[in-house]
């Protein structure tokens, strides 16, 4: 695991702990997280080890880790529980035993009379800690963090609790390491978004643009009907890194620009509320077999209220009769997964709500409830806006949430579409 | 990266390789996947590795998941552009170099073929292995897998787009990892899921039950409001290991039964769509914050259109008058955000929709547009049902999406306790 062209105290790596990450039963989401934030910094990160709730697992990662760079970030295995093992890694690792520290848990203590609550004995071992780890405060929990250096490398252990390790990470970790990288070469990333472009498609439009080993690098991604672009630039300054990429990101735009919908954090519910809300225009949502999901991606964003006034989800055909006024001959004679289902649906939710733009879903996202007619998969996407409504078909491939999350994803495509090429 | 008392064969590890990961621009959800089915199956995982596109990054990731493991599942790198180098990778390993294989070759152009598309020149790289890998066919998609030996551990290479990686794991790699297992001692696991006690509270109460070192062994992992308790057993027989979590299982409800609201898959949706089919009952909602989310996550469940009927998410303040009956003046009077709103979105959505049972939630998620008075995470949720409408005020720590997500599964919990509380 080693980044080219960057020195040791410009990498970071990440180790996170947890039995429930090993087995899977839960996604490691804080390993990204703090990828992101330290990419942010400048450090380039080498790579994650994700161990199980064991002490040796636990240092022999940390070692790695610590080998593939200057900066280490661990998360998890802190609570008071058992199965909390970094705090005996790290004196493993150091060669130290543990001891209680008497303002580690004055912290503790101080936190729970803060709650108001009792401090059960069980909590009183998140006091322990080898002899030459310093304290890390955590302002919302119980359990402290841990700092110390092994084989050259800074270790920082945080709770596995995404939000202490996030405020933590931002309120101590983050100035160390911005500091202790010092101003040496800037390392800079941008994505470029698009939707409705295959990656071999977008390949070739691309091509050399995709060679490994140039600077700046530039990388696709697929997921969930869209192609990410990442372009990474490593400039003498900030300056040249920035102009390194815009050049970068203006080929990108000269090879795929149509199916380009935005950058960076930018998501298709962002860019569509961004455009709505220039336009002081509102949106309003009739779903059917997404149940609330594109509602949920819109009302994500922060914000969205001055855009989005309202979703109806008619699971039910005699909800969609009685809250969207679908004609029940319209069910009878077509069904509730066909076009004109979907042309009505999204043509009564504009009405009914008055918003300037209304979008519908209903589909079949299985695993039961397919027809050789009508396979699992088949969705239709209704939009209606000032210039009318209408309904297109679809067939998305892959399981119930691959598909809700298709559906959602193209139903926002069509509104950017439209936002993008009527006038306003 | 070690599992106690279990052999090679039975430890499995997975890479994944992605800049996007390293980088947290995409969080792995595919490790989790994988250690799921690889759990399933009786490996334990010893660890998730996971590295940028880089050939030799992916090389020392492959070999020190060898070394702790004898099997090893790689996803990512696969594609045709060259940020793809598992195969590379895979060559360097082997000593070999990359060729054409044609049959590899045939599977690719098969597959244009079937799609109707023309396969473009850069899908060629797709089909170049080292001499002495295997081919696995990859059904829906253009890139085939890789099987080879590398330090006596069995390594398959599979795509890093979800959808093709488990089609290819439970085709192709499932199969022979369960037939190379064999008849050893069996390791199963459960886990216990409890909603509304805290970690150390839960900890205190199961006390020794949580000892490390222990067959079985018991562990914690709080998260989104629920914390849940985790049973590993290795047994001489699988009808021993069974016997085993059964027995820990009794001494975790005994200890925080009341508590316990499913097991293993299930969900807290899940479970209350379970008692609603087997009452034969139906639910309605009337979301404001959480714009969608609850409605999406009843509807993540198959066959939930049995007892789920309609949501109405009224974001804006006409839109609560207007679909949901709120009288204006207890707008006025209470704000949106106030316990008799909630009330009487939940008693006019049970109305209108016919429903048995109807929940609600109206809360301020954040960033902005808390005060004083009513700070960011203030959140009340309606119930209404056979024995009439009330409301319950709660204040959520976090950022938005953790306030809609607990929110979410808050009101979640308030109707399977009154499921479970009140006589069908």
């Amino acid at each position: 695991m080693e980044a080219i062209g960057v020195d040791r105290m410009r990498r970071a790596a990440v180790v996170a702990i947890g039995d429930e990450l090993v087995s899977g039963q839960t996604v490691d989401t804080n390993s990204a997280w703090l990828s992101r934030r330290l990419e942010e910094l400048g450090a380039a990160v080498t790579g994650h080890w994700v161990v199980a709730d064991d002490a040796k697992a636990t240092a022999d990662a940390i070692a790695a880790a610590a080998r593939s760079a200057g900066w280490v970030v661990v998360t998890g295995g802190l609570g008071p529980t058992p199965d909390d093992l970094t705090r005996q890694a790290a004196a493993d690792l150091l060669g130290q035993p543990l001891q209680e520290r008497p303002d580690a848990l004055e912290q503790i203590q101080e936190r729970f009379r803060r709650l108001n609550r009792r401090m059960a004995d069980i909590n009183r071992v998140q006091a322990l800690f080898p002899a030459s780890a310093g304290v890390l405060v955590n302002p919302i929990g119980t359990a402290p963090g841990l700092r110390f250096s092994v084989g050259g490398a800074e270790c920082f252990c945080l709770p596995g609790v995404p939000r202490e390790m996030r405020m933590m990470f931002d309120d101590t970790v983050a100035g160390v390491i911005a500091a202790g990288i010092g101003d040496g070469r800037c390392r800079l990333t941008r994505t470029v978004h698009t939707f409705g472009i295959g990656e071999s498609d977008l390949a070739e439009r691309l091509g050399d643009l995709l060679a490994r080993g140039t600077n700046p690098q530039v990388g696709t991604t697929a997921g969930g009907g869209s192609v990410s672009v990442r372009i990474y630039a490593l400039g003498d300054t900030r300056e040249q890194a920035r102009r390194m990429l815009d050049d970068a990101e203006r080929r990108v735009r000269d090879g795929v620009g149509e199916f380009c919908f935005g950058c960076d954090d930018q998501t298709l519910e962002s860019v569509v509320g961004e455009l709505l809300r220039r336009r002081g225009q509102t949106l309003a949502l009739a779903e059917s077999c997404t149940g609330g999901l594109l509602g949920e991606m819109i009302t994500a964003v922060p914000g969205s209220s001055d855009y989005f006034v309202a979703g109806l989800t008619a699971y039910a055909n005699a909800a969609k009769v009685a809250l969207l006024g679908v004609e029940e001959s319209l069910l009878a004679e077509h069904g509730a997964v066909s076009e004109p289902v979907a042309e009505a649906m999204a043509r009564n939710a504009h009405a009914r709500t008055g918003a300037d733009w209304a979008l519908s879903i209903t589909g079949i996202a299985g695993p039961d409830g397919g027809s050789a007619d009508k396979p699992v998969g088949l969705v239709f996407i209704g939009l209606a806006g000032p210039g009318g409504a209408s309904a297109r078909r679809y067939v998305f491939p892959g399981d119930r949430e691959t598909v809700r999350t298709r559906a959602a994803r193209t139903a926002l495509s069509l509104l950017w579409r439209a936002l993008t090429v009527e006038p306003e």
